[in-house]
């Protein structure tokens, strides 16, 4: 890929030498945790052509659009509304931060007691590694965990084009107010930013482009209800992650034909594990690429992950926006509503969450739940202890994992989880 | 004390024999650290008899009050009001978190990467030994960072009268907003608690009090200016710290009176320390009582400390509230404007805070200053490392330390800190 893009990652101000050892680790993971699976579906060829291209080709086509006169939105957090992005005509990208790199710079910067997630962000910046965030023409960051709101400080002395958007801790209604706020103010700045007014019409188109995706995936998600299985986790997983980067139309075609293919697959009872592999729901932190590591850990120790409660996965996608509205203040009231149902791990209270854990537990059979954290992600930690006795009164099994993306505690998560399956199986 | 007081104690539910172990500790502890010191200002005195009594006959005291209807309110944070509790004819007290205890049973309910100080309050709840805990009628969280957001939600299934105070996390328009929504909405509880109305005439009074004591400590800190020293750093953390916790009006006498005798001192040129001793500004994480670990270090180490930028020091005590309106409206947008300008480092920017430092540094003529923050704090510790390049800028010396509560190191703290002072001197 090197060789193709080079002069396009150079324009960029990207590190090609770093780059280019990135890609080879990130090829090499693909291959080991992906392409060694049995029996994947057909559809997943996309899926593994899009990751082929992710610092190739995609970026190719978002930059020839950008010519057109399309901006580029980047963002690390699934409370920056797609909607309006689209509705103005830019392109919103989720941006790296699923692996480390430069860490030793990271750490001139940011305490060490930073989430693998912040500390990743910062290496793909200060290593000039993540073409994304070198393409984008606005950033967005937000006020969500500490880690994440107070680091945004130093990212703002790297980068000169960082938006933060605050919100709420709390689901009260001045909470909600300032929610609200802020998805006006970020509209108007969006609008700025594309010189493109945002209309109804094109609030409707965004909309349905974003809903639409949405429905998708949760076309895909029902599927993996059945038993056996017609699909892996890490399949499942990598969908909801190229969703932050691919064109959405295009993602959106892709998904609906995996579930096709799917839906054949269980009218032909063709499954990827046997019958009766314990069932696994991933519960806590989001997994940017390429962050596999738990996920192939849990799926090589003879289970099947069955669904994420993540921002990558059920929590980021799960409502829709309303798109009844014919004005565009009741579009971006029906926004604003979608938005502020996400239960983050920042909200407190956030009973919420713990009821869609189970729901999500009861409606994907799973036998077992898997707190996932990031080490020194305070939020999902101190949840996680306290879904423990909400969980053993329900009945559920739950494993709490706290790791980060070092390959460093990999036997010892993998001794964890093989001891947890065979408990649940 | 226990004795005398042991039917007190136990009828607030505590557990004896662990509360012995801690006092003992503590007045140990307070031994060493205070009693040692060489050339003390009879006015500690005072604060002397108010820390033999910390847990007896103050509790006594509010006890009886409460006996005349007099409620008490505990708070772990800067940011409750004071004005309002007093203006509603009740008693505010700092709750303890400056001691490690009973970690094993903290360490089932919080995340072990949780700072050393909310760990400590829900030691002192699980171990039973924190009586203002104990006696309070309501107990006040707040949102602040996320370790304190998320661990109230685990308090309130330890108690039964948990109040949680909503914050913002910027100084927007619509963050004060929100701050006086919450504010008024405390009001309430509080009224409802006490049965008595907020009024023109109380809450002036309540400013009044809470002014004075505010006056009183700028007096003190103007005072250590002075070079030399007439006061330790440790004498005047215990007047802050103390401040938590004594009846206001008996407090703000105790330390005019303080400061009379260092006029005096002054005048006299009689100093704790020598002359030419380098002078250290303590910023960061707040100290509460028995947490004097660093600060012993620091003046043990050949230097003094002449200022606190720190909760529990100049950034709670700095700014006084307005007396000025004639209703109740102004006077609570008096109060939201005072507690809005507190630099914590939960905001976002904080630029307010680097320049308090730097101004503080410069009026106390301090050599040097050492940032201070808990283990796992991300606000200050994220802050620390952004300070690093201002203070650089401004020519003045920092060390950047992270530690908790526990003992273990001292040893290389002093070693880090002597070294510190040795540059600087």
């Amino acid at each position: 890929m090197a060789s193709e893009y080079g002069g396009m990652w150079k324009s960029l101000g990207m590190d090609l030498g770093a780059h280019d050892q990135l890609l080879a680790v990130l090829g090499q993971g693909y291959t080991d945790v992906f392409l060694s699976q049995a029996n994947r579906p057909k559809g997943m060829d996309y899926f593994n052509f899009v990751m082929s291209e992710v610092h190739g080709l995609r970026i190719k086509e978002m930059l020839e659009a950008r010519e057109q006169g399309e901006k580029i939105v980047g963002s690390y957090c699934v409370f920056v509304p797609e909607e309006i992005v689209r509705a103005a005509g830019a392109t919103l990208v989720g941006l790296c931060s699923g692996a480390d790199f430069a860490m030793e710079e990271v750490e001139r910067v940011l305490p060490r007691n930073t989430c693998a997630l912040i500390k990743s962000s910062f290496g793909f910046k200060l290593g000039k590694v993540c073409p994304y965030l070198e393409s984008a023409d606005m950033i967005v960051g937000e006020n969500t965990c500490d880690g994440k709101k107070k680091s945004y400080e130093e990212l703002n002395k790297l980068v000169s084009n960082l938006y933060v958007m605050d919100l709420p801790q709390t689901k009260s209604e001045n909470a909600r107010a300032l929610l609200k706020a802020e998805f006006v103010r970020f509209a108007r700045a969006v609008e700025e930013l594309t010189g493109n007014p945002i209309t109804v019409e094109s609030l409707k188109k965004g909309i349905a482009i974003t809903n639409a995706k949405r429905q998708a995936m949760h076309r895909l998600e029902a599927l993996r209800k059945a038993d056996p299985e017609p699909i892996s986790g890490l399949d499942a997983l990598l969908a909801s992650q190229v969703s932050f980067y691919d064109a959405p139309v295009r993602f959106t075609e892709s998904v609906n034909a995996l579930c096709d293919e799917l839906e054949e697959r269980i009218k032909d009872n063709v499954a990827v594990f046997p019958e009766k592999t314990p069932r696994i729901l991933m519960s806590g932190c989001p997994m940017a690429v390429p962050n596999w590591k738990l996920p192939w850990i849990v799926e090589s120790s003879g289970a099947v992950i069955v669904g994420e409660e993540s921002c990558v996965g059920e929590r980021g996608l799960r409502n829709l926006t309303d798109d009844s509205g014919q004005d565009v203040e009741s579009l971006m009231e029906a926004i604003v509503d979608r938005y502020f149902k996400i239960d983050c791990a920042i909200f407190t209270p956030n009973e919420d969450r713990a009821d869609h854990i189970v729901q999500m537990a009861k409606d994907y059979k799973a036998d077992g739940v898997i707190q996932y954290a990031l080490n020194f992600c305070q939020p999902y930690q101190i949840e996680a202890m306290g879904l423990e006795s909400r969980m053993e009164k329900e009945g559920i099994p739950m494993l709490r994992i706290e790791t980060d993306y070092s390959p460093e505690d990999a036997e010892q998560l993998k001794t964890r989880v093989e001891a947890f399956v065979e408990m649940i199986g």
